[in-house]
């Protein structure tokens, strides 16, 4: 500690101070901007930075301020450009001039979230979904006769999967396509309003298709949601069957024209059910080759897991933004004046400004580090690396764990971020407020957040179930013993006591434990595991009632099984970032960033402190120490790195935009400081007059 | 328990189950909404009804997707239609036709945000701020000469306080007003660019005239900020020497003309300067009642308190929209079955959405009760009726409390109402988003929130060292361990060690303790207090450091020190809340609203529970007997009353204006199971796939 020239770093004594010495090593803690940005970058660095070159052309950023119809129009215009750049094709099949590169096309896109976010969705519909529905539901017939048209934008198609009726509940949709062995035909039709397609982007303007889910009904049977390619519009507007609606004015993403359809009697040809997972014959006769309904329709769903790879990402650079802006106005914002007189304090020199923002600076990093595992996994699978059935249940269960949190997160950090910067964050030039309103539908699309935790959270329940399928009460309580040293005996909170018994007096020794990244991780895991057990004991009458009651029981616990899931995303993010610190190779970044993953780490112990307590996995003290630790230490600590860790972020200034993170706010401070300085030096400053005499003043 | 018709609670068993059977009353809980619509109307109901009626008239109601140009024009317009209902004139001088009505003016205003938040604020800018400047910082002839025109708007003015440069730190700002002794005039100067007024509502555009707060220099003596009525524009556009510019497309509230002034050599009479605190005679000579610059600069601000009553009102009124809609969709929309196969489920039957919303509605009960006896604080003021020191004083305290807590809470209950409404949520047409854009920058205007906390804080401080001015450190730590009983015996955590011991195995009694009134108050007060007294401990060797050493101890704690005046805003709500209850007459009403003030209470204790238990206040299984009441007791319970509990905040449709909360989404529900039901009925419904018999199906 002695070798750090950490100057913020408050003189007064306090709780934490006594810990550090014996572990703190003599590394000189400075980040290496460029190495940082370069791993953070990640695998596909190259596209990613053609993308961000794309980014900051004038043509592909957002006008603020322009009507509807004008950014939709726009955002139009600029997919054109997209297709024209070739920026937008690398996940397509080779055969038909793409190049099956999964990773690096998501990677290039979620970029586009710099320019405008109505530029990443819209393009995000048109090539990740519709275009993505043809190339991974269909086959071979499709994707010639399709993909071409789709690649080149002659095509601009609907993704047309949610109804006014259902959206998380994609299974229940209303829509059906019914086979006419007769003509071999489908007939697609939209039995109630509730059934009507909705929130489809480029349905209201632009699409002259729509992939469209509906109930796939041949011979009486109902053989579930199924997709089909189906034409809807042509320069006339739409086609015979087709209605729909404008869904109009939304809280953001304004340059996407999302709408509604519905269909009445619409007849397409047999060959244009997308039927990868499933056929009909010319007599009507159902194939698949997934015999279980229930699977098939998970498969399908399965295929599209890019939309939530992208969200993700998308979160993580907006986040990145976000910080990047916040953290520069508040190391160049003077406001109040501590101690001098006319010294005014840079307001991230604050520990409440520290508090807000700092934190929020680890998360993004446990975000971007968690985004790149998951992206890599989803090239995996989709390359076909590794490609198993259990690959693929993985994959979906890190996207429903992560997704939720960084998209809230990013709404979280943009407000904090628009607040830090008090009214300059208002106002549209600097960024803030346009990309949280973009941002804010973030949480519910692609998967309303709270049900793709209950995904993860099911699916932990199962991996538990499974270990403990055959095993008795003793064993299950066992494996919720073992599972942390800490813990080890405190089923009855006699280690609780114990523990809080030895630490007390001694908070040294309680922060140099928890700094340390095994205990950490014990913690972390311990937590989910521990949670995942006891809703599990308490769910298992279960199997003994009644659907209805069953389901009832499940109900009582939903909110304990969201936060089971959220600790596990949680702890995935954790486990990425650890793992992003120690790939690191530079000592001094190393050390710079293990003490933002330990503000990361401590951070979410100290918000889930209570359960800790309550469970006796750590004391009073030690809690206690936790908040020292990081008010004390790691604040002040990090403070003075905050501006390079934001540059290893690599944004360029077209990326920015926000005058006040590229030297608005630093030209006026500069200014005042030198008109008051001036007036100083020359003895011409009026005399206040709580300095004169009181005596005098009278 | 058995009384109870609460037929939503699970039948499961649960930790809290035992404890209701000895103290619940056998009273029908049912809530009388008129009696509590009334109740919740206020002091000034009769006003809020007049209100709220121009407010759901289609002249003053937004017109979603208008142009910055065309809403700004159109707001100006709405202006004088306020004008001519007499709607903004109550608060100013008999003398010149207003009501001196503060309070009641106060109410009306609020109620504005439902019509459109820029409105509210722009006609707040033009008579709360600039009108209200006139009036209490100026004197008879600046009311006789101004008031009349401001009135009735023939000057719109701006309220140039904040500059570039400062805002938060008024004390601070840049723009000087030197008396020229010779001429008789004040010069007004804009030294440099970070000392132009900025933010200011009719800057842009509208506005004729500004109270200008400006450094007072006479005599080569800066006598602080004062105010001062200047004239900026005619119908050519700026006077000379002054200029601006538009602060161009916000966050929100673009009906309001945001903009930026700023002076050079800019000469207005003697007489112009806003006299009531300090004047400056013909020869230049400074007088003022108040001796203390200090304590003088405060008094002034302090007249503008209102502002920060309105905010929290509007805030309140927001909130309860957004909760209106939120809870009337959650309560027809259906999504997934739970366990029966045809029936979906309503979404506000699961305990997540409950969790989501019903603890928002006890925070907007308890933030509508503390707005109501901050809005009579604020009248009994300003009506003189207690209008000493102390009061002033106290009501400062609780705007700085309250303001901040109502405001970010309405930006949470906003956006959880928007996810809970899902896609429809984030149509415009349903109203969230775009409240929740334009209450952004509440948080921060007015007073940043995170600054006004520390002034809560602040008071605390005071407060307690004026009660241990000459105590030693025996009596301060019997201050901390007298306050509560449970805390009695608890300060080396042995209280905590014997409750655990005693509540193991019995959750009843850990949760009959909690839900009394009075626990509550014990353990909310109790945290209050002990984070004061600790915090002023850990302050009181600043006394003996250097200012720049005091300083940088402050700032270590600062973080604790907003917690700490949370706390205390919390422990006001929760006072406001259960007074509230206890007027209520209707014996159904008032279990119901018992039950709603625990939800609020027993949330804060939940939210805080590792502070409690950290402190021994609570014991583990306590803490966890918390969270089980909350969502198998309470959280069912209220469900049922949900909708009456929304109803008493008494909106006409004109009001709610979105669709999902008037009638589409139980149109689009009930025809869609009519539907289902009448193919069941028919016998024309497919066959599942997965009902069919395997063997069949190959």
């Amino acid at each position: 500690m002695s070798q750090l020239t950490d100057s913020t770093t408050p003189s007064t004594s306090s709780p934490a101070n006594a810990e550090d010495a014996p572990t703190e090593s003599s590394v000189t803690p400075a980040v290496d901007v460029a190495a940082l940005g370069e791993q953070l970058m990640g695998n596909w660095a190259g596209i990613r930075r053609t993308a961000r070159a794309l980014a900051a052309q004038p043509a592909i950023k957002r006008i603020e301020g322009q009507t509807l119809t004008e950014h939709r129009a726009r955002t139009m215009e600029q997919l054109h450009t997209l297709v024209a750049e070739k920026a937008v094709h690398r996940a397509f099949p080779k055969s038909v001039g793409g190049e099956e590169n999964h990773g690096g096309n998501i990677a290039g896109f979620e970029e586009l979230v710099l320019a405008d976010p109505s530029l990443q969705i819209k393009s995000g519909v048109q090539w990740g979904l519709f275009g993505a529905a043809v190339m991974h539901l269909g086959t071979e017939r499709h994707h010639e006769k399709y993909l071409p048209g789709i690649m080149n934008l002659e095509i601009p198609g609907a993704f047309a999967m949610t109804e006014t009726g259902h959206g998380s509940d994609v299974a229940a949709v209303g829509t059906t396509a019914t086979f006419d062995s007769h003509t071999g035909d489908f007939v697609l039709n939209t039995p109630f309003r509730a059934a009507w397609k909705d929130y489809l982007g480029n349905a209201a303007v632009d699409g002259r298709a729509a992939v469209v889910f509906a109930q796939l009904i041949t011979q009486g049977v109902n053989h579930g949601v199924h997709a089909f390619f189906v034409p809807i519009r042509d320069e006339e507007g739409f086609l015979p069957g087709i209605g729909g609606e404008d869904d109009g004015l939304k809280g953001g993403l304004n340059g996407i024209d999302n709408g509604r359809l519905h269909f009445t009697d619409v007849r397409i040809p047999r060959e244009d059910l997308l039927n990868r997972y499933g056929d009909v014959a010319e007599d009507g006769t159902y194939t698949s080759p997934i015999e279980s309904p229930g699977r098939r329709f998970f498969t399908m769903l399965g295929t599209l897991v890019q939309g939530r790879v992208s969200l993700d990402g998308a979160a993580v650079v907006a986040s990145k933004l976000a910080l990047t802006i916040a953290l520069t106005y508040g190391s160049e914002r003077r406001q109040f004046t501590a101690g001098s007189e006319s010294n005014e304090e840079v307001i991230l020199d604050y520990q409440r400004h520290q508090r807000r923002l700092l934190p929020r600076l680890a998360t993004t990093y446990a975000m971007s580090f968690a985004h790149e595992v998951f992206l890599a996994k989803f090239d995996d699978v989709f390359s076909g690396a590794h490609d198993t059935d259990a690959d693929r249940q993985d994959l979906e269960t890190i996207a429903a764990a992560l997704k939720p949190l960084s998209t809230w997160a990013a709404l979280d950090i943009l407000q904090e971020a628009r607040e830090a910067c008090g009214g300059q964050g208002f106002l549209v030039e600097n960024r803030l407020t346009s990309l949280r309103a973009d941002l804010d539908i973030y949480a519910t699309f692609e998967g309303d957040n709270n049900v793709l935790l209950q995904l993860v959270a099911k699916r932990l329940l199962t991996d538990y179930s499974r270990k403990f399928a055959h095993a008795g009460p003793g064993v299950m309580a066992q494996f919720v013993v073992d599972q942390v040293n800490e813990a080890a005996i405190n089923r009855t909170g006699l280690r609780g006591l114990v523990q809080s018994m030895r630490d007390f007096g001694s908070t040294a020794r309680s922060v140099g434990y928890i700094r340390d990244e095994d205990s950490q991780r014990q913690l972390l895991t311990d937590r989910v595991q521990t949670m995942v057990a006891e809703i599990a004991g308490r769910l298992r009458p279960a199997s003994k009632l009644s659907k209805i009651d069953a389901a009832a029981l499940f109900n009582a616990h939903q909110n304990a099984l969201i936060e089971a899931a959220r600790a596990h995303g949680e702890l995935l993010q954790w486990e990425a970032f650890t793992d992003g610190v120690n790939a690191v190779q530079d000592a001094g970044t190393k050390q710079v960033l293990t003490w933002l993953r330990d503000l990361f780490g401590l951070s979410l112990i100290e918000k889930n402190a209570a359960w800790y307590l309550i469970h006796g996995r750590i004391s009073g003290q030690r809690a206690q120490a936790i908040t020292s630790y990081i008010d004390d230490r790691l604040l002040p600590r990090l403070r003075v790195h905050a501006l390079d860790l934001v540059a290893a972020f690599e944004f360029m200034p077209e990326h920015i935009g926000a005058p006040i993170a590229l030297g608005a706010e630093k030209a006026r401070q500069d200014e005042a400081r030198d008109y008051y300085r001036a007036q100083r030096d020359a003895g011409t400053a009026p005399v206040e007059e709580k300095n004169i005499d009181k005596g005098k003043r009278t």
